[in-house]
């Protein structure tokens, strides 16, 4: 499986990978046990303190461990992974340890204690910010505490989910920099 | 400048244009004023009733105007209008009528007052569910209230932002439907 070098970055540039709005794995740890969820009913939400909204149905075997632990690590793998991201979408952490079954490789956090993803491209750790939209909505809202991300490539072939088992890849990069005010960058 | 044949199309099935993260255009009207502004940081968060979170910075000239009116277009924009997008994210409603300024065609909605970009791929009519985030985060809470698809292609050449000036387009699709569970599609 794909292996990438990863470094710490910007948390107030987490948006370069978040905001295209790629799915993300949601990995997390409760008591003796963690688990992965795929997820893509997200937003960034402030650039600093970095703030990340999402929804988590409550019926997923994650939402307990993650309303519970209040940390999670938010995954951003690559279209290499993409048969891993529908079978860990297909799959309760009830009934299957995820890591073991997708050959996936949990890596210990610097900040929260849910498990960093080795094979995605980029991991943000995340602390819970504010619990108050999750009874109603299901929305979490996290600042991220720390960003692990690959050094190479600059723009990752990310996956996109339109709904109905059909996924989008990340296309072609247009950089239109200089026809920005340097104040909207 | 293109344009697409459009109709109604399946409110709960609205993640299938949103759920992929593409930079939209936020419309809006206000007494007599209206006005476009550029918009990535969103998601679902319901199907039915659809449900949609919109981040706004309160320094936008769009946020009072949508703020009172509690009404908004999210419009899809697709490759064709990238010049478009990144000029209406670097203009003000202040300074500009950005519809007549970049040439795009305002058509009046069914439900809000606010109006439609007819150049743009998809138009979502919403209006405001839940305006308690709004001053702590700047988040608004929409039901989709019409949705309006063009009919073709199927998969659109969205837009998705990585920041810096740098955008990604919608790349090729690939269908797994067959490796997921009925009641997940």
């Amino acid at each position: 499986m794909k292996t990438y070098h990863k470094k710490a970055f910007s948390l107030s540039k987490s948006r370069r990978f978040l905001e295209p709005g790629p799915i993300v794995l949601v990995s997390s740890a409760w008591k003796k046990e963690s688990n992965i969820m795929t997820m893509g009913w997200h937003m960034m939400m402030q650039f600093s303190p970095a703030l990340f909204g999402c929804y988590i149905w409550d019926g997923n075997h994650s939402f307990e461990m993650i309303r519970r632990s209040k940390e999670c690590v938010i995954n951003v793998p690559t279209a290499d992974l993409i048969d891993q991201v529908v079978s860990i979408g297909n799959t309760s952490g009830r009934d299957v340890d995820k890591f073991k079954r997708f050959k996936l490789t949990p890596v210990l956090g610097s900040e929260v204690n849910a498990p960093l993803i080795e094979e995605c491209y980029a991991n943000f750790e995340c602390r819970l910010a504010d619990s108050k939209l999750i009874s109603k909505y299901g929305v979490f809202i996290w600042k991220v505490v720390k960003a692990h991300v690959a050094t190479s490539p600059k723009y990752p072939e990310t996956l996109h989910y339109r709904g109905d088992g059909v996924f989008m890849l990340a296309g072609r990069t247009i950089n239109l920099r200089k026809k920005f005010k340097r104040k909207n960058l």
